[in-house]
């Protein structure tokens, strides 16, 4: 028994006291950036994800060298309602491909020098049909967070949480509609004309069933799935492990605005690796004040546009704890 | 001698009659990634990416073994007019720099295991201020052209031809404006007021001596600098080796826009690395009908955001080249 989440107070509890980013390394990583060699802010946003990167690593000089990307799988009882352009079974069979190493994420994480964990949650129970009635009771949705925090390696220095579950980006409309309002049901894998109509009535009768007085976590474990909770769990220990996140997709935005509606803070050490050719995450990302590093009209999930965007945040890295400073270099400074 | 360029009729030769694409293999590399283990197109841009990278290269799963990144210096005789924030001793310097490993795209070709070749143009001999005569000589422009034409390994597989020049912003804006018209003038390393008035100044003035009845390449000649015709050879000489483009920024660009006015295919082997922070460069990418690949608000040069690309392009050939096919995976094609 690595954690203790045994109900929904514990994933509340575990939000309620956050680390801060190191004041002493974001100060000394300012200062190292303004003497090297290139104009003032020449490097743009990559100077600053590096200071950035030094407050949550804690030294002046960051560096990535153990990138962990975690995929976490859950099955959902809606996709039972036709809201995707794949059977449920494409789960598992992911699932398989993830532990192959044949998945677009694996030949990522191999560009990038990641490792990749995978993470199968109750694949052969879905979850219940939000439609019905819950989508999780509280220990199971307490549980499936558990099993994110207990997949972060303590030891990596940048996390990717991923996901796969057919039928998640309705779980992700629903949790996106409970939070904030409005419509965020979009097309999917694939879904268009009837099939998007029906999938927008079951996120609407999901939301009409479950939203009424409930808290974020209470939405997680209503609406969401067990990947989601996951990834939720998965991001909060990165959080009190002062790893940096990079968060992908509109699913795994979905599970980092609970975060940020129980505590406004919890995704200050969290960066947007992409936006996603699924609308809905545009305007996620808006919400959480975040412009994302890469806009290349992915809409894959696995964590696949974050474990891409980390080859951005290596080379901003790189450039800030490698570069010679003008004195070093003998340049002169404007 | 490894070239013949002894004048500007032999530029506009070696621009004359291009490579295309391998049909053959662009089919092949389309027909692959309709089977890969996603859904269709959810890879976005990365799919474009690794079926032109395929096409290029000639084989239907295209690699990225031995990126080269090349970077051109010159010096300008217009920089003594002021219109650069830095004196023009750092072009020198940051050669240098260069050479020792300590500029930020010797960082990024760590990152991305790319080889990093210095080329040095006549430091000693600034080019004229454009605004009194031609910037160069047709001698002197052709021999620019032809260290850039030699600078490509022909090995390489993927190309970056960046540069290191005070006061090329002001050069660069004066090939844009005279090949296009209007106003292209920035802030390069970082000038304003009084001394941007100066800069656009400048400008005027030499497109007003040199643009009338002059074709794009004796734009080049008359307004350029070495390290902006070498850089427009190293991207000639990639096309005849099929050897697939990063584009980087503005001065970049400029280069690559004289290739374009002169044959309007020649850029078909290029993608635009990023879109920098020097305005202008949106503008210029727009003239070529090119998305970038990445906006981080870079304006350093060096090559250093089309480098930073070599990231992206790398996820998207190792995605479609390693991916496992729907058959192989026992996955479900929806």
């Amino acid at each position: 028994m690595t954690n203790s989440f045994a109900g929904l107070a514990d994933i509340r509890a575990a939000l309620a006291d956050l680390p801060a980013p190191d004041r002493g390394a974001l100060d000394a990583a300012r200062a190292r950036d303004a003497v090297l060699t290139k104009p003032g802010g020449a490097l743009g946003r990559l100077e600053d994800i590096a200071i950035w990167m030094a407050g949550w690593q804690g030294r002046a000089r960051p560096a990535i060298d153990r990138p962990q990307i975690a995929v976490f799988a859950g099955n959902h009882g809606v996709a039972a309602r036709g809201v995707s352009a794949f059977p449920p079974e494409v789960t598992v069979q992911m699932v398989a491909n993830f532990e192959a190493g044949g998945a677009a994420v694996n030949q990522l994480a191999r560009v990038f020098g990641a490792t990749m964990t995978v993470v199968p949650l109750a694949l052969e129970r879905p979850t219940a049909d939000f439609t019905q009635g819950a989508a999780m009771a509280g220990a199971d949705c307490a549980a499936a967070f558990g099993a994110g925090w207990d997949a972060v390696d303590a030891r990596a220095d940048l996390f990717v949480a991923g996901e796969m579950g057919i039928g998640n980006t309705t779980a992700a409309a629903a949790i996106a509609g409970a939070l904030y309002g409005g419509d965020w049901v979009g097309a999917g894998t694939g879904v268009a004309g009837d099939a998007l109509e029906a999938k927008r009535a079951v996120v609407a009768a999901g939301i009409a069933r479950h939203a009424a007085g409930a808290d974020a976590v209470d939405i997680l474990c209503r609406l969401g799935g067990r990947e989601i909770a996951a990834m939720a769990g998965a991001i909060t220990r990165a959080r009190h492990l002062r790893i940096p996140v990079i968060l992908d997709g509109f699913i795994c935005c979905a599970a980092a605005a609970v975060l940020r509606q129980t505590n406004p803070a919890a995704l200050d050490h969290c960066l947007a690796g992409h936006r996603s050719a699924e609308q809905a995450h545009a305007r996620m990302l808006q919400q959480f004040g975040m412009a994302p590093l890469l806009s290349l009209d992915l809409r894959l999930g696995e964590g696949s546009g974050a474990a891409l965007a980390i080859g951005v945040i290596k080379g901003a890295v790189a450039c800030h704890s490698g570069m010679a400073t003008f004195a070093e270099a003998g340049v002169a400074d404007g």
